[in-house]
């Protein structure tokens, strides 16, 4: 968590927009039109409590949005209503899955959102709303609402495209020559899916209380825009849901292949062990020192010995090939 | 996809028909009596949305259309109903499950319907409609959704019967000497039975919604019909569940065949091994060199000793032959 | 499916009973008290039709009759009900398990049955009603109905018997020295089971519908007995789900006992070698044939090698004695 | 079970109680008062019949009691409620699960009990009422059939115990050096948590039923009574389950166990094998016997062999210390 | 359990608080304000039961705080609501999962909290009503029982804390060289996670009543609260499910180590065994007494033999090196 917090005001209707920077010690602006405040960075405990005061948000609230390890929930202050959300990216050094938490709060005219970290997110909404000609201005909150949470669902989706890039990668790796660490690589990227799928699956109660509930604050015009989000969640769990099946197969291939490849060393083994044993048993028939062992004076003793040895290998290789083991 | 879009209009009612095929710059007739509008590609965009405007669909269903990763739903647009489906073939090149989006719209008097590629899957329909004498012709709108319904769940039955096939090819192949490419190949089954299930899940949901929806645009005599299409998914759903537990048979029988395989190995090894161990061993005492040796002089030592290797070898085996290793 | 047709029609009062068997091209007589046709064999395609138009049957009905690849169910034709069911039997060359449907009609004083195949699965009913003094006689159509569902549900009784008799056989084979043939065994009596199973559980609420339907062609008195005919048929499941467990766990024991065995051969392979293999170096040192080596020369070194070999190989049985190995 | 009947009817009252034993050809007395009827032991059909006609039960009923095949269950007669238990005890003899069946009937003012065999069961309630200053005196039939269920539950706490006695018994087998029979009396003792489970399952719905029925047979200060035994029933499904859950960890414990041994056995094999086997080839070529071998006539060649060997065997002893094989 | 029994009651309203710790024979004094009587340990029965009497307790409710082996469960007996919960720590000498129960009775103006052994659990409640300016001595009797949750819920943030520690603990021993002890302590933490969360499982239903329930006890200001607190409960629950998912994890890598090592062992004996076997059977050759071995007498014939074994062995290696194997 970074130890900052910037505000950032944006006031706007169908014909103007405004928006403020409020410095720490500086008041907010009274509002005009339709009001979205975006907070980057929960670390400024002071500038986070008045705007607490100034919205009227009740204490529990603000230890929601405080509190970043809290799952998605939707939750109905009578007054507004109060969503947290989660957003995973993968570290670009430990390519590690980081959770970063997202919450907002939708009042009548109001929409708060909180950022748990500093980043770009929501830019692409700021930048529509000041282009100033799309549904976003003219139709009011609910709308506001719709487009951030479709802007995190538009990420859960690249993140998927990772994830199943990272997949591929791994079944080249299993169906190769795999090696100890594919099999921890298949667990992690399973406890990876696990994480986002439990993320994702209370977000789709949250689409369908959108799309369900009869809020004064939810107008008849936007009901399908969250039925549609609800079906992209929808078809992002489906796409988890294949993650988990091809990765619960490929530890299934991954074991089945070591048990095969000590199947193949056995094998080896037991055809060099089983031809050469007894060969060597019959060279040390005649290394014994006895005095009297007629074979060793006989003339063709030697050649037949190995006349002999090589019909005994050549039975076994024949055994062998029969039960098809090369 | 490919990328240009066939439409093909047919208007008709119980005493005429009549079919138009709009070229890309020529507008959509007036309807007479009941349309079915046949839309086959969705490349062409410009065309896509002439329809759209003249038909007046909702601007989300548009985008629902064009985006074939989605997952087979109904929804109620109050004015029309919008249905998307799944198809799946076998690519005849790459043996891979193909799929492909299908959807239709129902609305008064009117039916759209849109598919992913070209292809004459709707053709029996069409040849149905232009005989003319069946019950298609008289009774309206919801009978030609059902038919397209019906056509499709027609195509699932050939896809699992093909399934089903590959399904016994593969029990012959786990039944032999399995090879580790049989694993894979259950695995790939396994997940293509999965796709399939998932895609024929909600379908059930979309045959149910019309059997028991109360739509104007759905009269009581067409039920038992929806009810029939209900029956005939849920026998899908039991083969794709049959297949599933065979197919997870089939790993259980691959692996323990592998370990019995590893079995029979060790088997061979041990008893070669042991037989021949403790023989060259023996020779290997009257192999040395030691100047005070009495045996080595004694007249019978030779065949003696062959007689105690006999003995050792000859209580080896019975003692494997009382374990039951061979 | 055989390709005659056989019909039967019995019409009975509590007074009076006649059976009527019309040939291919008789009228069916005019009915007199209740009736019941019972119709085996669906090959005969003509009487059928005949059949249908007669009792004024849904062409959809006709159909699944006919399509015996039906899972069990019952449907509300509002004049009558619809109800098919499943059989099964071993074959008695093949041992394979044999699927038969079954289905009936329950209208206003007529029951019709239609059997895939010409048995004689419905005598005792018959038999009975001929007999003449039971409730069937007085009671109606609707404990008809209950009689034919009770002799299907006991046929399942005696099935599941044949199955309880075929696992007991193979806990005794696995019990003793398991051959992967058992495995394969295991897995089909798996798959039989499964497949009753999954025939079995609509027919829970084919029973619970006949228990709590109010229509009119069921009356109160008969209530408790299809609540008795539910009884018995979770009775069914709960013996298939003990198969299950049972038969789970058989695979279970069947890889231990795999595992077990690898374990056993190793142990005595490791053994032998790890005895052998240093006391046959030992025999080897004294084997070579240096020019100056002194022990070869010593009067005692014979002797001596030999309490050496003693030793070494005393040493190695305790140490395995000590690890348990035997 | 036994081929007598033992009837007991007790008339009580707050202030008096009678205790009738009928034999076979006596009449059943007139009821003063509550009265429970006891019948320990099915076999005689001809007074069970009696029993039945005189309290006029129904014949579905007669045959429940006496199908002791019977899964537990709740049915309302109207008149009464016909309830059905199971019990089990292990067999002094085979150490085996025995199962009992046990039903009872609540009529207004009336219980009948029926127990499988004559057993002591219901003596602790003979006594409790005999004792005269009891709840049970005062307070009508439901609690009667209270004690009747309570006593049931309570047997099961004990064979509970009896189970979590065997379980930990196993679980010191498991942890020492398992025999593939700890594998077998896992499993069997896997099927009798299973079996208890399933007989448990469906008591849970008997006490719920008796918790929130509002028959007129039950008042309202007996419902904590209820559902005090309710809860004892969750109690005791809680602790099946984690039997369940500790009987399938031994499974896993028990074949990584196997797992383990056959790595510590090759183990012994690869460390005696891989040292002696290079140097029994060091000591075979200076046996051989090639007329022109310099190093046979070195003066030193012996001593320098046995360093060459040693230097062999520490190199690998060395290796296989740093893999940390031992 | 402890014997001994400690009783204090505190009285308390927005102005005034006064605590009593009446002794064993001293009577309960009268309440004034609201009122919450701690107790701890449950082992003096006299005390316990002269409780009862003063608060007119139902027996069944005094059966369950003494019955220590209860699961959480709320019951509603119309004038106070009964609440059982479960805590967990680890003892501190022996390693293992300590249970303790603690239940509290929510009546009018009145909370009574029953601890089984005497602890400091609620000291933090106790030193914040002292303190007196909480919203605790205020708002009446509905915000003690929510303090009292929230307290207990606390100590389960911890415990999971230190499970969560022991779980990155056995982590770094599997993917080291685990040993077969590492199994025994996944399947210990399994279960305690297992017992933990059967714990948990009903309090959510617990908290869930709270938020829900209409009694007049609980006023519309607290349901956020207890939001909140069901909230934290279902955060608990999501830890130890991924805990779960975890430790499963584990069990499989652990497996797979295993049978990767069991691989690698094999392949150092196949690598030695299969090079050095074929050696010494040359080697055994040579050293044959025969008469006439025209090899043994030729000049270069033991250098050309050592060429020869060096072809084999180079041969072999690079085999071994194709297949990967090294």
């Amino acid at each position: 968590m970074t130890s900052h917090t910037r505000i950032s005001i944006i006031d706007f209707s169908e014909n103007a927009i405004q928006e403020y920077k409020p410095g720490e010690d500086e008041a907010i602006p009274v509002q005009e039109g339709l009001r979205w405040v975006n907070v980057e960075g929960l670390g400024d405990m002071q500038q986070l409590e008045k705007l607490s005061t100034v919205f009227g948000l009740h204490h529990l609230v603000m230890e929601d949005v405080l509190n970043t390890a809290h799952r998605p929930k939707i939750e109905d202050y009578e007054d507004y209503l109060f969503v947290v959300m989660k957003l995973f990216h993968y570290d670009n050094k430990s390519e590690n899955l980081q959770e970063e938490q997202l919450s907002f709060i939708l009042g009548s005219g109001l929409v708060i959102s909180f950022l748990e970290n500093a980043n770009d997110l929501f830019n692409p909404i700021k930048d529509h709303l000041a282009a100033g000609k799309g549904r976003l201005r003219r139709r009011g909150e609910g709308f506001l609402a719709h487009a951030l949470m479709d802007c995190v669902i538009d990420r859960y989706f690249l993140l998927l495209e990772t994830v199943g890039d990272r997949i591929e990668h791994l079944q080249e790796r299993v169906a190769g020559n795999p090696t100890p660490d594919v099999m921890i690589a298949i667990q992690n990227l399973r406890r990876e899916v696990f994480f986002i799928r439990k993320a994702l699956w209370p977000m789709r109660e949250i689409a369908s209380f959108f799309e369900k509930d009869d809020s004064p604050l939810l107008s008849d015009t936007i009901r399908p825009y969250f039925r549609d989000l609800h079906d992209h969640i929808i078809q992002l769990m489906d796409m988890l849901e294949s993650y988990r099946e091809i990765l619960s197969d490929m530890v299934e291939i991954y074991l089945s292949s070591v048990s095969n490849r000590t199947n193949e060393i056995m094998k080896v083994l037991t055809i060099i062990a089983t031809i050469f044993i007894p060969l060597t048993f019959i060279t040390g028939i005649y290394g014994m020192n006895f005095v009297h062992m007629p074979e060793l004076a006989w003339h063709w003793g030697y050649p037949l010995i190995w006349l002999v040895m090589f019909s005994v290998a050549a039975y076994m290789l024949n055994l062998f090939r029969r039960r098809k083991w090369f």
